[in-house]
């Protein structure tokens, strides 16, 4: 846990509150502060660098796995042959600044690890398309021709009491946050409330990223029957990552937005926001929350 | 304003909460909803797309811009000749769907138009840095030898009780969020609390990307004397662009990062977190920050 938070001195500044005694000096004072770490994290396929993300160090392989699965380089946990940090062996600068900060990956030999390569040149940054087209439309079908599963399937009924009990069930289990206030959470939980992974970061995709990594390399993707929860709100990206991940329900402690809503509707994915204080949005396929309260369906 | 929301339907459920009457239903209610609107938006120079970003539409050329200068494409708004909404006939396609999602640039004729031309085909993905070196030291020496301000000359003094206020006043300037709940907010302040500029979006680094495109293309650039005030986190994105801008002073209602206060330290930016009640955390060049009070200073 060491290196996902740092000691910082911090001068702190406390007002007098209206209605202090006239005159009170403002409380003045130095000391030290935990903060969320934040550096960079290269991931290199075949020693050619893919991508540069910028998180908090924990759970890299996860990371870098659930990358290459939410931007369809792989589409499957045995693509990957070898998945590690860099040791300084790969790229011949054993002591570098970077070691720790690097994740190499070999693809597994076969035509599909020649096809990704021959990819990866093209195409270095994933969100730069080409000219004309780019609407929500044109995005919206490129994600979905992508995607392996039919959500529409996933016949899983949350109940919302289950559903109200998920932010402090992923509040309890965030390490971090307790002492930074400064991460943000994505948590894997059953239909029936059970967590069965958290993960933390400064950026919310990652910490995303790093639970469908989790996934991937554990071999229980899709994650049918199970809903993501994340600490903030919902964006597009995110419910890009939960429809390939094969989650059926989303819910965020936050809004979500319209981009969000939409994809969600046409992915047939279970939409929830502003999921706080016992009570909840439900945007889009709100068929699979059942709001019954416990007692009258006994 | 219009467009900068949407409306979506959405499945209302409230809870009974501990302590109702025994057997209460839980509400459930249909009702529309206001969402943030986000949609991509394409920027493309002279016809070659550079970046896709996903925004809330609405100062678009502030935010197209902002994200020229703090990538470094442009540094001074005379280098952008033409900088308008793609109206189909740069690209041949009238009535497109990526209309009034795409911003097109022109950049000034010269020596600086070409070498820039010329260097943005290799580096598509601007956070992708080539193989080994990628560590927090590395990418610090980047952002600050391409800087052009030196903030440790800005001998700006900013009262606490001043910064106190700013998120309050941020919050009031807020157009879209008071509805949605949905989006961050960036606001351009004097060091005696005026607030200059406020600028929303779904995504934090655009809120600042159009604060900084908008005090480009009013020739307010370097922003000295002036503090960014963000409604989130501080990280370290954040913290390189109010340095790119010429802020001498970063105000976030969060938490910071360890990375934002290292870059923060070595730039000599004030950097200021948990923002909120009356009291504050200063990171760094504290010396900036008077926290006596009004009343003591008669």
């Amino acid at each position: 846990m060491s290196d996902r938070t740092a000691r910082r001195r911090v001068t702190r500044i406390r007002l007098p509150q209206d209605g202090a005694v006239e005159h009170q000096s403002p409380l003045v004072g130095e000391r030290a502060d935990l903060l969320a770490a934040e550096e960079p994290l290269g991931i290199r396929i075949a020693g050619q660098a893919v991508n540069l993300t910028m998180r908090t160090p924990g759970d890299d392989l996860d990371l870098a796995a659930g990358f290459l699965f939410t931007e369809g380089i792989v589409t499957s946990a045995d693509q990957i042959a070898e998945i590690k940090l860099c040791d300084g062996t790969t790229c011949g600068h054993a002591g570098h600044d970077g070691l720790g900060n690097i994740v190499d990956i070999r693809l597994a030999d076969g035509p599909a690890a020649g096809r990704l390569a021959a990819e990866l040149a093209p195409r270095r940054n994933f969100m730069t398309t080409s000219a004309c087209g780019v609407c929500g439309k044109a995005e919206a079908a490129a994600i979905f021709s992508a995607n392996q599963w039919n959500l529409r399937e996933d016949q899983t009924s949350i109940q919302a009491t289950w559903l109200a009990a998920m932010p402090d069930r992923l509040r309890d289990a965030q390490r971090v946050f307790a002492s930074t206030g400064g991460l943000h959470a994505a948590g894997a939980f059953s239909a029936r409330g059970e967590l069965l992974c958290v993960r933390e970061d400064v950026g919310r995709h990652n910490a995303v990223d790093k639970v469908v990594g989790w996934a991937l390399r554990a071999g229980r993707l899709p994650l049918r029957g199970c809903v993501l929860m994340v600490s903030g709100r919902a964006s597009f990206e995110l419910v890009q990552k939960a429809v390939l991940a094969g989650f059926p329900a989303l819910a965020a402690v936050s809004a979500p937005s319209s981009l969000a809503a939409d994809l969600a509707e046409q992915a047939g994915l279970t939409l929830v926001g502003f999921l706080r204080g016992g009570s909840m949005n439900v945007y889009t396929a709100a068929e699979r929350v059942r709001a019954e309260s416990s007692a009258a369906t006994r």
